[in-house]
């Protein structure tokens, strides 16, 4: 194989189903690639010291798209030796343990795809809009009711103050429950936390 | 499960047969954690400017595993909150494109993750007892002897002079063919380029 055979390719991927690790590594492996750097956000069982039994994504998926096409476009201009990329992102119910994101990148040489694997990250937590909701274990309607009723911070905080898993910034379809199921689903009390 | 129940584990392991991706990271994979980083050295199809058709690994194996293990705690006390490390090798052969070495760390959050793994790969290179080979195209054996004869590089240049793929220093039995499989091998002149 000649190299510009083997051109650069951003694989984005928003989706529900599972996602595999290795089919997402094997998506940037390249011949003239010695390494591959991959990060995993996988959602854990305590979100600011409260007990979690899953996360749930939901994004403005064309938006989604375009910011992670930029991301990619940004990592060439920083490290042009980066071969491909790939952006996986899983909308939904997504269970303890299991991946809400896996992003890969190859290159050359080891620093090019551990340096854009952590600008690919902390990018998309940043700017692309997909929001994260913890939830709580299930408790009864008159409790959480009274915990909302009293005063218990509003139902985009918990969406939007994560550390660990990535969600995007603040989007107005957030701001306005026009968008199909957000603002119901969002204004459950069991949200609040 | 009670954090207590689920004590930070090291995985190291160094084998012939080919890595799975996926294997290493459902080892480091933890309730208590959001982040998995991953690195993946591969085997690519050039070395200096040359075809290379495979890469071929010897290690001094309990060194390894001793050293190995060094960077495991060295992790631990420069990121504490790190839970799980796996570090798997391969040794033998190793294909283009087939990964010789996988590290995969998880932490809560994601900074820890990402930076014990660039601290592991960095520091396995440097100070772990495992030597690459690459392996040209065959030529015939007298072109290769002529090679050899008008003054190319000593044996153990090809050995260390990567820059993509992990490999240790140079040890005691590099420089003594005393090491069954060692010497003989290494002194074939198509190691030469």
């Amino acid at each position: 194989m000649d190299e510009t055979e083997d051109v650069p390719k951003d694989f984005i991927k928003l989706k529900s189903a599972k996602l595999s690790v290795d089919e997402v590594s094997e998506l940037v492996v390249s011949p003239y690639c010695g390494a591959v750097s991959l990060f995993i956000g996988t959602t854990r069982n305590n979100f600011e010291g409260k007990k979690v039994i899953h996360l749930e994504y939901e994004a403005y998926t064309s938006m989604a798209e375009t910011e992670i096409k930029k991301i990619c476009r940004d990592v060439r201009q920083k490290w042009p030796s980066v071969k491909h990329i790939a952006v996986y992102h899983r909308l939904g119910v997504v269970p303890i343990t299991e991946a809400s994101v896996i992003i890969a990148v190859s290159s050359p040489h080891r620093a090019e795809s551990l340096e854009a694997v952590m600008y690919c990250i902390n990018t998309l937590k940043a700017s692309v809009p997909i929001w994260k909701k913890p939830r709580k274990p299930t408790v009864s309607w008159a409790a959480s009711k009274a915990g909302w009723s009293a005063g218990h911070r509003s139902y985009s905080a918990p969406l939007l103050c994560s550390d660990e898993i990535p969600h995007g910034l603040l989007h107005p379809f957030l701001e306005s429950p026009t968008k199909e199921g957000c603002g119901p689903v969002g204004m459950h009390p069991e949200d609040v936390h």
